[in-house]
C-alpha cells in the first residue's frame, strides 16, 4: 500500500514549523499584552451547534463525523423508510458531531454556556486549526489555523480603538508593513438609505466588496444585474469614488449623509476611532478609511477592519469587526462584541515573499558529536548532558561510522555544528567544534562552547 | 437551543492553558535539547492509513469523517444492494477519512512517504491532539494530546540510553520525582522460552502486565485460565518474584536464562543501557529494572520503558520502547526505531496533586487601567502603549463606570494590578498602582512600573 495524505492537508516539517511558531508566538504575545487570555475549544462540536450559522454553502463545507457504533442500525430505527433517505436528511441522523469550521461559533457557544460565570466584558484569544471541505487550491487548505481575538459584552468604542492598536503592534512586531482598512456597516446602511436601496443592502455590499478584484465597472454591472436602479447607481458612484485624506472624506460624507441618522452615527464612530488611534500613535501601520470595504460576513453591525500587506499582492491578511447578538442563536441576548482575526497562512506567504523571517527560524543550531566508539561516546554523553543543561541542543551520532558518513548526516539534517571529542580531546578536556555553515573550526575547552555557537 | 459540548471533550480556559503550556514547553525544550525536531501531521488521515493498525477494538474507536457531497448517492452506485449494507461495510464507502488515533501511525506514514528524502536516522518529536471514540471516564477523554519523540532508521543502543536521559531531563525540569521502569521484550521472549510457553507469549505478557493492578495470585490464575500449564507457572514464579538491586537481578537472570540465546542478548542490552545511563548520571529519576513490565502494544521488540510518578498513585505517565518494521505496513522495510511518549493529562494531574506548578502559571500579571473618561483614557492608552512595548500586559476598562464596578471586574478576572491614571496623575506624570493580591499600593513614575509589578 502506497501511503498518501488527504487532499488539502499538509505535513509540516521542522523548517515550516519554526516559521509558523515564530508568527504564532508574536501574535500570542501581542494578544496577551493587550489583555486577552487564551481559550481552547474542542476540535469537534455537536453538529447542531454549527449548522445554520454559515449559510447553506457553509453547512455543506462542514466536515461531519460519523457516529460510532451501529450508526446504520440506529438510522433504520429512527427513520425506517429507507427509500426516503438522502444525503441531507441522513446526515443529522448518522453524524451528530462535526469539526470546527471557524473559531467564532465555538466561542459564541462557550460564552452562551458559561454566561453566568464569566465577568463581562469577556476577552479571549484563540489560535487553533479549523476544517473546511472546500475545494483545495493554492493557498486554500482543508485544515488551517485561525488566530482570533474578541471581546464580548461591551459596546465601548475603546475596544475598536484597541484593535487598531493591536493590529499595528502585531504587524510591527512581525516587520510587515500594512494598511489597516476601516469602514463601518452603519455608513454602508446609510449609503443604501441615501441611494434608496435599503432592501438591497446585501446585494449592494456583496457587489461593493469585489471592487478591488473586478473594478468599478463590473461592480456597477453586478449591481444593475441585481436590480439596483440607474438612479440609485448614479447616487452611489460619487460615494464609491470618494478620495482624499481621512478628514476630506469625512467632510464630504457628512455633507452627503446629512439627513441620514445612522450615517451621522457611523461618522461619529469613525472619527472617534481614527482620531484616538492616531493620537496614541501607530508604530508602523497606516490607517485607511475605505468606504468600499464591506466584508462578506452578514453579522457585522458597526466598525469593520481589513488588513492589506503593502508591497505584496496577496489580498487580505486579517479582518474583523463589531457584531451584535452573536450569542443570541444560543439563547443569550444582548451580548455585543468586536473581534479581529489574523490569517496565518497568508502572513506566512507575505513573510516568505518579503524575506522577513529572522535567521533564528532558519537554522538548526545543534551540535552533533561524532561517534568514535563506545568509550568515547560515554564521555561525550557526559559532556552533552552538561551542555543540554545550558540549553544547548546536542546529539551523539549513534554508530562508530566513517567520519565522512557522520559528516554527511549532519549536513543533510541541516545541523550547524559538529563536535570532535575523541581520545586526545577527552584527555585534554577540550572539544574541536566546526561550524558547517562558515567552515570555521576551533579547539576549545568545554566552557567555551556556548560562546562559540552563539557568536 | 441550549448549547453543550460533545461528551469526552473539554473547553480549556486560560488557567488550564497556562499550566498545560508550561508542561508542553518544558517537554518541547527537552526534545529539542536532545536533537529532536518537530513534525506536525494533518488531523485526519485517509481511513485506510489508520484501519488495521490498532486491532479490532482500535478500529472501532477511530472517529471516521463522513464524505462531503452526495455520500449516499455514491454509496448506492458503488454498492447498489442496500439490503446488504451494514455499519461496518458501509463505513469504508461513505467515510474515506478519519481522525488521527495516535501519533505513531501518522509518523510511520510520513516516514514511508518521504523515505527517499529523509536522512536516517530520522528523529522527530510531535505534540498534537488525537481522538478516540472511547467511553469517557475520569481522566480519559475523546480528545487529548500526545507528546512523542521517536528515532527511526537505527538499531544503536545509544538511542535507548538517550531516552533514559531524556525522561530524566524532562521530569527533572518539571520537578516530578519518577521511576523509569525498564525491561526488554527479548527477556520476556526468553522467559517464555525457558518456561516452554513460546506459543503463549501474548497471553503471558498480557497477564503479566496486570501484576501492579491485580497482584500475583490473580495473574497466575489468568495464566492458568489461558491454558498455561502448572509446570510452566512453577518456572515463572521465581522470575516474577526476582528482587534486589539491578546487579543482583541480572546475575540471577543470567543464571536462569543461561541456555536461552535471546535471553543473553536481552541481558547484554539491559546491562549496556543501565550502566551507560547511570555512568552519565541521572539527575533525579530512578531507573528500575522491572522484569514484569510488559506493556500492551504488540509492536515492541526490544527495550521497553514505563514512567511511574513517585508519591502519587496514578499509573503510568509515560512509556515507549524499541520497535522493528513500523513502516513495513506502508511498504518500507527494515526501518527499526525507538520512541517514547509523555502523558500530558496525567502529568497535569500529578503536578496538581504535588502542587508543582510555579506561581507564574497561576497569576494574571496584567495591569487594568481604570477609566475616568475619554480624555483620561486617551492619555492612559498612550502610557499603555509604552508599557506594552516593554512586554507588560495592560488593559483599559472600557467605560467610565463606578470605581467599585471597575475594581470588581479586575478581581473577577483575576487581574493582579489596577492602575489609577486620572487628572492629577496625568498632570504629575505618575501612576498609582495597586497590587490586588497583596493590597500594596504606590504612586510612582511610569518608569517605575516594570519594577513594581516584577518585585
Amino acid at each position: 500500500m502506497k501511503p498518501g495524505i488527504p487532499k488539502g492537508t499538509r505535513d509540516f516539517t521542522s523548517k515550516e514549523i519554526q516559521k509558523r511558531r515564530y508568527i504564532i508566538s508574536r501574535l500570542q504575545s501581542n494578544f496577551e499584552k493587550f489583555g486577552f487570555l487564551p481559550l481552547e475549544t474542542p476540535s469537534f462540536e455537536n453538529l447542531d451547534t454549527l449548522t445554520g450559522k454559515y449559510g447553506e454553502e457553509g453547512d455543506r463545507l462542514i466536515f461531519k463525523i460519523l457516529n460510532s457504533g451501529d450508526f446504520l442500525g440506529d438510522a433504520r430505527k429512527k427513520s425506517p423508510d429507507i427509500e426516503q433517505w438522502n444525503s441531507k436528511n441522513l446526515t443529522g441522523i448518522i453524524a451528530e458531531k462535526a469539526l470546527r469550521y471557524d473559531l467564532t461559533v465555538p466561542f459564541a457557544r462557550f460564552v452562551a454556556m458559561n454566561h453566568g460565570q464569566l465577568a463581562f466584558p469577556y476577552k479571549r484569544y484563540q489560535i487553533q486549526p479549523v476544517w473546511r471541505a472546500d475545494r483545495p487550491q493554492k493557498g486554500r487548505y482543508r485544515e488551517f489555523f485561525q488566530c482570533d481575538a474578541d471581546v464580548v459584552g461591551s459596546t465601548s468604542l475603546w475596544y475598536e480603538v484597541s484593535f487598531v492598536l493591536l493590529y499595528d503592534a502585531a504587524f510591527t512586531s512581525l516587520n510587515i508593513p500594512v494598511e489597516i482598512h476601516l469602514n463601518n456597516r452603519k455608513l454602508l446602511a446609510a449609503i443604501a438609505e441615501y441611494a434608496e436601496i435599503e432592501n438591497q443592502l446585501i446585494d449592494f455590499t456583496v457587489a461593493l466588496d469585489k471592487l478591488d478584484k473586478i473594478g468599478l465597472d463590473k461592480v456597477l454591472e453586478e449591481m444593475a444585474a441585481k436590480g439596483i436602479s440607474q438612479d440609485s447607481i448614479q447616487k452611489l458612484v460619487p460615494i464609491i469614488e470618494l478620495s482624499g485624506s481621512f478628514e476630506e472624506k469625512i467632510a464630504k460624507l457628512k455633507d452627503i449623509l446629512q439627513d441620514v441618522e445612522i450615517g451621522q452615527e457611523g461618522i461619529k464612530e469613525m472619527e472617534f476611532i481614527f482620531s484616538s488611534a492616531t493620537s496614541v500613535g501607530l508604530q508602523s501601520a497606516e490607517p485607511v478609511f475605505n468606504l468600499t470595504l464591506a466584508r462578506g460576513l452578514d453579522y457585522y453591525t458597526g466598525t469593520i477592519y481589513e488588513i492589506k500587506a503593502k508591497n505584496v499582492s496577496i489580498g487580505s491578511i486579517g479582518g474583523g469587526g463589531r457584531y451584535d447578538n452573536l450569542t443570541e442563536i444560543f439563547g443569550v441576548k444582548g451580548v455585543s462584541g468586536v473581534g479581529i482575526s489574523f490569517g496565518l497562512d497568508r502572513i506566512y506567504l507575505v513573510m516568505e515573499e518579503l524575506n522577513l523571517f529572522p535567521e533564528s527560524t532558519q537554522v538548526n543550531k545543534q551540535i552533533l558529536f561524532f561517534n568514535f566508539g563506545d568509550q568515547e561516546s560515554l564521555e561525550a554523553l557526559k559532556l552533552i548532558q552538561k551542555l543540554r543543561n545550558q540549553n544547548i541542543a546536542c546529539d551523539l551520532y549513534p554508530d562508530k561510522a566513517k567520519i565522512q558518513k557522520q559528516f554527511t548526516y549532519a549536513e543533510k539534517n541541516g545541523i550547524q555544528f559538529v563536535a570532535f571529542y575523541g581520545e586526545s580531546e577527552i584527555a585534554s578536556e577540550s572539544v574541536t567544534l566546526k561550524n558547517i555553515t562558515t567552515g570555521e573550526q576551533e579547539t576549545l575547552p568545554a566552557s567555551g562552547i556556548f560562546a562559540f555557537i552563539n557568536q
